[in-house]
């Protein structure tokens, strides 16, 4: 059976900043330049989910692209879309939402749609220039 | 002599939020909706600035297209980027950062660099689907 | 008042053939080359819808782009998305697809939005490398 | 020796529908929503073709870009552009043409091509939005 | 009737300085900085080729975009692709390979292809960053 | 610990041409066609480098995103951008300026700037329509 991974591309625009509570002003200033503004910045989050997995034979679908369509607006964009990442998501409470640790949380939050061999992977703009992937 | 429109790109990270402070929480939230959230979201904004004037015989440009982009750097991402546009820019003290509104302050604060005779044209993307233009 | 242009993306697929039934295949395949193709051929539409107004000062929109995105799905992605442009688009039954005439029907479609002193440009891809505008 | 991977965008326009003859439009209604749809509806198909090998120290190409253009014409453009899937390419007479089964039809079609020890890589893009890969 | 604008895009790729035989190379530096280095420096030129017209009722057309696609690979492709625009392209013996020089140049060459009643806009990208635009 | 890859797009333009010395004009004409052209050409280079390692749990950083950026200009866009290739370049004294000889010379370049566990690819746009990657 043919193996092809399928992806679909999605978007949300949230606030956030970069720092440790634990850390000064002056220190995260240091680490975290102008990410660590208090007042926050944002962006446009651009977001590619890919699944791998075999081809359907009834359908030739790996997954319906509607219905991964769907899964990502509610596991990603109702809960991050217009939103302020450090004071309204939960999951970074005690994370930095950097790049990194949002594509990582992202990951974690779809993989309950993958049905088995299937594998995800996620990659994350945060500008048009940066961008991070993870896949487990 | 002929006159030719010449194009810079360039970019900004900031936060925002869409509200009127006469009015109450639900009255934002029938206007602007999502975009009205207290703790703020956040968007990469995307200018294009293009100048309109004749060709200088003697260099064959409109304006050199690195004085362009230095005057970019110093009036518009020196002052909006990793910002909160609400709090920490003054033009948005008492005006609601709506991309019409602040495509109408980027232009004012760049008409200064035109030379008699030449003409400014600002385009800015909120998102990769929503964008606005502003020129006199 | 500022006077802005405030645009929106939005696309739709589908399929199309260009051809006079007055004419001979033979005719056809002259003017419209493989766009006759009597089996059709498709593309993936993209659209940007411009409105040119005033800013309203209590809001800073020209135009809510919620109800602009709103005001293009009900009238145009509803209308022509997967469908065979031809055969299932009352606007084409005695007009040919073309590019040019797709565009101008769009922008009649979508000029009943505008209020007075508002303007109306229609920009469609036909593909990445062809694409035609509108305004009046 | 190094072992490089060089890519080379292409792109064809075509109609297709999903469907399958053994299953009642209501079954194919569920299974392929609009996709289904009877009348056909098109795409604008891009392509990224990628292969992998080493090298050559005579003239630093993996493969003359221009071969694998004309390749691809050969094989991928003049079958699929401007073509109905379903009705005018054999390989879909009894295979449902999603992007998935494109993508390995033309992976097929492409790998003759290669020298020993090259490996390839296909991706389509369905839509700006929706895209898929195969290599093996 | 109708009038439409139908743009096409296309690309050529050149290499080029800017500098003026009458100054001295310390000049030329201070008025071009690195674009005047004597051993050259290049770029991929994409273009947005446009011609404004009534739709013909015949066809649905302004311009046929596969003639216009032609027209735009006699004249400019075939001319400026791969060359050296300073010593291979006759039009800059003596005259500085600007973007905005080249757009007007290249305006120059296509507008006999109109015909009565038509316009003609060029873009020219000289990097993703940086563009012209010129029509009369 | 999580692993992730981390990707940062930069640019640089320059002129080259393809040939081997120990050839003929001709030799040369028939393996590299018009990108043999003694007067040189030229691209908009676009760069992706992409360094794939652990999260540091202090910062939430693979790499402060801030210093691939410098590191990319010191070691690739200073040493190449509107240079020619072939003579201002000493790493292509003797190796022909192809795409997939400039992204191997530009791995060996950046790989310095890795720490222990990391890994780097290096992605090479030379037009937007062909492209080379490497990793090792």
């Amino acid at each position: 059976m043919k193996r092809v991974k399928v992806s679909r591309k999605a978007h949300f625009n949230a606030a956030h900043r970069l720092y440790r509570k634990d850390w000064t002003d002056a220190q995260n200033e240091v680490h975290f330049g102008k990410c660590s503004n208090p007042h926050f910045h944002g962006h446009n989050y651009e977001l590619i989910v890919s699944v791998t997995g075999d081809i359907d034979p009834d359908t030739g679908y790996v997954m319906d692209m509607k219905v991964l369509k769907d899964h990502i607006k509610a596991e990603v964009e109702d809960a991050f879309d217009h939103k302020n990442l450090n004071i309204e998501v939960p999951e970074f409470a005690d994370l930095i939402p950097t790049a990194e640790n949002i594509v990582v949380v992202i990951h974690q939050k779809l993989k309950k749609i993958l049905t088995p061999g299937q594998e995800l992977e996620v990659v994350l703009y945060e500008t048009p220039r940066n961008f991070v992937s993870y896949s487990e």
